[in-house]
């Protein structure tokens, strides 16, 4: 069957912003996304320079997401975008994202989806009345060897879950960076643009929905310490989260952006009855899967041995290391195949399903209103209320 | 000057136990130490072979530690033993470390001290009233990387510190093991044998002596999770703890021994204001000293730059692993030090002294009755009680 | 300034070719190349559906190289393809890179550059008397923390080089796959499409072009041992080389593809007087730096503390995996950054010109022909002739 | 049934010396020997410091090996020395050793067991005239998972041994430090001391002892390359070594003491038609077992599914680091284990004889006088020859 390329426009991400470059790029890697318009800046000087290093045509180059989803809506079906993609601190992730789903865009959007849980209810509530997709980029659930690892549970192959135990120790929020001019760390301290949690809601959300995702139980109860430890910080900066899951398991989330010296280390293990595994996200493609009795089996992307859902994921042979772009183009692709079956009016498989959407939004949303008020209280246990 | 060999006499450790041999060959490796009598098993037919198996003379292969020890006493000066060292189970380490004290013995004593906190600090007052010196075998502050660690915590190399990580899974237990003929499993899991914690008891006890060794802090608050995953189980298998240091550093200390396919892989982070260490103790001849924006660097065993601290506690080269045998004869050895230094009448030097001791006992066994109180309580925070 | 992306013609890469999706990914990434037409397939069914798949538009959807090349020759400026990239087995890179540079496109070519160093040297006339721009896509030599090795060398930082040891194990070849229908192997271990060596024309003149890249010295002598390990093949699949650098440096480059069990492990070290460097392309962002009496460093991708020309060659913060696409990626950023600078009639940067081209094509040739004839000999020492 | 101590007596390893202290350890560890005597050094004081230090009598502390051999020989059989362990510098091996078996004792010797391929054979008429037991202390051979590694090659697991890749970097002799008082180096890098070779005779013999060991095969042909590296040193520092084994494997085998950063970074990796084994002396406890379609193993010491070879070696559980100090007790251990048989008139188990011995000694001269010759000459192959 003919098919044509999926057509996005970019709210947020001019010359300057990181995180917006990394959605171009895994937009791009697979050749089946094309970048037809932008709201990239509210700067006219930033959109248009910014529109031109991307090669935008002039009259695609807007200057605010209102005037760009208002003009793309009226272009006619050949050449109109497909989906809006968000990249825009989170304070300003919402209204685009309304916007959008109102006018009949698919979305992407970061994570965390919103500045509010009730924020997060609405975007869920038009999702399904619109029937609409909205595609949330929680990065690491995008990695090959983390679909061989939730694979392997669903599979039994460990038994019944017993702990899970995930660690994000990041160190480059150790000092008061935010007053020396990085931006990124300004709005990511700020209450007003990042939301009522800083660490725990910038990469705690990323750690409790890897869990989830592996171990296929939910979070049901935890206990949290949320910590400022850099003085004159307005947000948590480090936190430490007792967990219960749904099946009785238990578990340990900590996630840090004052472990001085640490880069992006999440990491995950998770332990059944039979055996356990292991995954480093700055060695994504290695998976150690440990048992009672025998040795450790180091899995490896590339591998003939995975399984199908891991493969679907992956581009090269064993050996040839993917690292964070693909795993986060793998969102972009299984969104873009599933956006491109509706077009075409097939059925979108399973594996094109399995990207983060608005559910785990929720869910994100919900873990950092959870944290923060166990944090502040003296009873122990805390229900994962949503 | 001319000095002569320290004597030991062992209670315990009869030719099938697991830790009486690793005190034998932890008191051999450096040559101090000369075993002289036993009282290795209550079976006489054990105690007997066990006494060949170690070149015992017969008559001082003793059936009961009260038989060594009043033996022991009537023996002339220079053929008395100096210290017991004592390697049983924990409900058997009372009676013969205080029969050892009042006779004028030094002791050894495997961890925890004793089976209950009011057993330690009589124990403590013991030791405090007869000047004797009491060692307690925690071993893993023996590594010459932990003193190192240790030694750049104290010398402010990371400016102060805001955050511990500790853990320590184990995969043993995953099974009821304890049920299939498993020796040291069945005292373990039994409270009488063990005391009220079996996991934390046994090894977190371990990993939090280890915190507050590297860190020079004391834990001061703590919320504790403890579990019995394995169903029929009697005592606490796993257990994860919130922690809160004496100057407000945050901490989190996660024993257990369900945690399939793991052998003893106790780990330590400690981040501070201006860089972190880790130490992993299944491959602890490196220590990793991570920096805010320079490049991790790699310390090792063996090598010039290291400590003075680090480097009396080792024997050979960079690149000759040394390990956990070592670590537990440097134990011995400075115990060692210790003792001949008092018999011929010298000072004992810092380094010397730098062996686990009765006070960690008393810490330790705090840290059970802690731990426990506050796992069964729906209070969060619980002050660390002595 | 206004630009535009750079068009890209390919020849070879039909839709279950492994190099052609690599190579189209690593075009991709960066935003800055189209493809606009190809020569997939001289079968006319897979032709029409790889054509689809791309969504190439019919007419420029070619058989043949040569209808590809004639017809793009007569577009329009603004529409002509920039440079052709040629993904076909040694035996057919000549042909299209030859007629390629003979109507006036650049060329990006699959190493080895040919079948022959006769050929090379052909296409070398040919590139320097037009003028243009041959890119030799040595993959490796595009990993950042590659550039960071090179230019700390280059920098001094390990004094004077003494000995270089790369090696290149891979496993896939350890049974006679070339008859079970892997098209991968068949061609590979064809002297009629790959030329007079197997393995060392494969991996081994990765393995010789990274250890000259990183050094910057040149071989100047070698002694060869090539094996035919598994019976029947009709090439080399496994050798190892002594090495003798042009300042007198040592080396030893070893290649295998029957080393059972191994993927890729393209790994390098470097001393010098002062210290050494190491570097796993299978753990691409890590590069351990060794000193003389100091602790090793771990140096990291996205750091900054690294070298410009590192910087350069990346895309995302420290502890975020880049990994081969983004090496190669850097290969086709830094020729289309080039070709680009040519059209728009500005000078590119050395880092834009710091890609493999037409020279390491004809030493690549070289140093096949070189090992092939010292493996036949009994004489000791070959000189590296070109 | 009643057994007793073995009785050492040493020659060399007064109280600076670094090999003597460390076999003492080893001698210690396991509680099997008894050091006995000595002569520690021919330095009187010296030999007196010592002799104190090791709480040796007074009358048991010579002065020569000659004293010490003709005085323990008039010894009491109960008394006697069993054997002498040699620890004094190559040049020093071949008199004491020789003596000691001339009047019936056992004789222990570091490697290289002597100044020249003559000496050995002479050592070994003299072994095999009186039957007496002669131990070469080629340490890496005594580490668990060496044996482990030799005893999956042995049972078949990887099938035909196809290649072997040994090297043995350090980098302790990157400077001239031989001029700067350190005593190791200046032996070492002296033909008068030391022998033909340097670093091949050093570390060069460890590394081929243990192909061979692993392997099963013997080294049947070589073309060697050695290289003094730093100006001014009598010996070589450096070498690389392409190898045949009698099978037809392929080899290479590259040392060096100028590999500046490295401390003893012995390893090995041994393919086969099915899988391939690797092995780093520094991380000793971890084998990785690779196979052609299956997960990477990482085998590790202490486990249950170990070989009775490797559990022969082991004393402490998985997760317990044994080390450098253990393999080479694991080497006293058979020895005396070995000697003891013969005194108690039992036969000595397969596990008990498998150390190395003086045939290892005379093929270590012989690899060295082979490696040399080759290096010296234009010839490419040269035979092994004996």
């Amino acid at each position: 069957m003919k098919t044509r390329k999926i057509r996005m426009g970019m709210v947020g991400g001019g010359k300057d912003a990181f995180i917006g470059a990394v959605h171009r790029i895994a937009a791009n890697i697979d050749g089946q996304i094309e970048l037809c318009c932008g709201a990239l800046s509210i700067n006219p000087e930033i959109a248009k320079e910014s529109g031109e290093m991307l090669f935008l045509p002039e009259d695609r180059t807007y200057l605010t997401f209102q005037e760009m989803i208002e003009n793309e809506s009226k272009m006619p079906a050949d050449k109109r975008i497909d989906f809006v993609t968000i990249v825009t601190p989170n304070f300003a992730h919402f209204a685009p994202a309304m916007m959008a789903l109102e006018n009949g865009f698919n979305v992407v959007i970061e994570k965390p989806i919103a500045l509010s849980l009730d924020e997060a209810k609405q975007l869920q509530k038009k999702v399904e009345e619109t029937g609409l997709v909205l595609c949330l980029t929680h990065t690491y659930s995008g990695y090959p060897m983390v679909k061989q690892a939730r694979q392997m549970v669903k599979d039994g192959k460990l038994g019944a879950i017993r702990k899970v135990m995930v660690e994000y120790p990041q160190g480059w929020l150790s000092t008061l960076t935010e007053r020396e001019g990085n931006a990124q760390a300004a709005w990511r301290t700020d209450p007003t643009k990042s939301g009522k949690s800083g660490c725990m809601g910038d990469i705690g959300t990323h750690a409790a929905q890897l869990a989830e995702y592996i171990s296929g139980l939910k979070i049901s109860k935890l206990c949290a310490d949320l910590n400022i430890v850099v003085t004159g910080r307005a947000l948590d900066d480090d936190g430490n989260v007792l967990l219960r899951f749904d099946n009785g398991a238990s578990g340990v989330l900590s996630a840090s952006q004052v472990a001085a010296g640490e880069e992006n280390a999440l990491k995950i293990r998770v332990y059944g009855e039979k055996g356990g595994l292991e995954w480093h996200q700055q060695e994504p493609n290695t998976l150690l899967v440990k048992w009672l009795n025998e040795p450790t089996q180091i899995y490896r992307a590339g591998q003939a041995y995975l399984s199908d859902i891991a493969k679907h994921n992956l581009r090269v042979p064993g050996g040839h290391p993917e690292g964070y772009l693909e795993a986060f183009a793998n969102i972009y692709k299984n969104f873009a195949l599933t956006v491109s079956a509706k077009i075409h009016g097939t059925e979108p498989t399973e594996a094109m399903l399995d990207f983060p959407r608005v559910e785990d939004g929720v869910r994100g949303m919900a873990f950092i209103d959870n944290v923060v008020a166990s944090s502040q209280s003296d009873q122990k246990w805390f229900d994962f209320n949503i």
